[in-house]
């Protein structure tokens, strides 16, 4: 298991450029928060797919290290996108993660995507992380 | 929109032969129950992955139709599914499903089996169903 | 790896129930037939999602035994299908599989379902297996 | 339908930040080349997923645009992406899309992706676009 703490460090030295930020991460879930600039926008001001990908991988690796303790090599596998609403251009994006599953090699959980202070998710995302073998 | 009785009776029409059963219907969900019998194991003792399907199908489409009305002629575009545990044997099998979005041509869900009794999911599913035009 | 004969033998002896034969495997790939009988069918004359994933299921399993030889407890991780035409009642339906990739815990493929005599796709599925460990 | 012309000229006015460009297109397929720089890649030299993930969807839309038109309200309701090999960090990438199907108002197709010169694909992606209605 890695804190709250240990996996903001972790983040910040191995995702130096990452706009993703860790807010929650504990009980098989995490909490992540994506500022969104100009350059993740699409025309017609909608956040572009390949953020809101990001932002659900983020967020199943932030709860899966949570989980696991700090194993940096742990992979995406599969990850499976639904696009439900359009996001805001003016707000951050959040990222809201439950583990369904942790075994020993393999990892899977859900991601809800949210323009911050809407209700409904703008995507949905389901993911399987690989975890390498512990010597 | 129809009522739980509604889709009971639309059910058993419909579907003459299905194992399955509608407990719950209404706000974007459903919950199905399937009897499970011999046909529907695996060598091993487990239930079929296609039984974990159908479940999961029928959920999505039951949870729908309570949210539109009885529109036969929904159908299924996607359906993805992460089978998370084994499923006991001599349990009945619960599909609970949660509408994610239900929009004018396409509708989107997810849906948590369980073995009846026992806490953790054993599979996840996420479907699409469509929507025909209504005339 | 399995010769063609030995899956065969296998999958009669493990699934003696099974309506699905093995009609070629090897080079990462399997064919394999179904029988659409009178249960198959949904309303409206069409196969049922179910037998579909089923296919697909039973596709993968064999292109992937073909490959890693006859390991019964490999299991399937997440199959995601979509269903893209409508099937024959009358005809059989074949599952066209193609591993993308077989790797020490994981393997990969896709299923491309057709009814026979008919040159597009009725459904076409992706799907991932767990390998166990090898003693 | 498009032209291969009509699509680069589309494709550099309508995101002229993009890093993609149109290879091929015709006949329900397309192929799209992405230059990988240091923005693309993550700690161990190798192509991050959003990247892969954004290769995947545009080749998806140039083939789709290349069918039905220039229709730029076309838009991504699901993506599913599966990581097969590590991506060489100093090759551009290609995505080779097929289309499965096009309908009146779903399109679904796969995408396999390369490093260029590697035989094997590093990514294989399923994804469906939403196609408005036409007036």
């Amino acid at each position: 298991m890695a804190t709250k703490q240990e996996l903001i460090e972790f983040m910040r030295n191995a995702f130096p450029q990452s706009k993703s930020s860790v807010e929650e991460v504990g009980n098989l879930s995490a909490v992540v928060r994506r500022k969104i600039g100009a350059d993740d926008l699409r025309p017609g001001g909608t956040v572009s797919g390949p953020v809101m990908f990001e932002v659900a991988d983020v967020a199943l690796y932030v709860a899966l290290l949570g989980e696991i303790g700090i194993i940096p090599l742990a992979v995406t596998t599969n990850l499976s996108i639904n696009f439900l609403r359009k996001p805001q251009a003016d707000r951050d994006l959040l990222g809201v993660c439950k583990l369904l599953k942790v075994g020993r090699s393999l990892a899977i959980g859900e991601v809800s995507l949210y323009s911050e202070g809407s209700p409904e998710a703008v995507a949905h995302a389901v993911g399987t992380y690989s975890i390498p073998p512990q010597g």
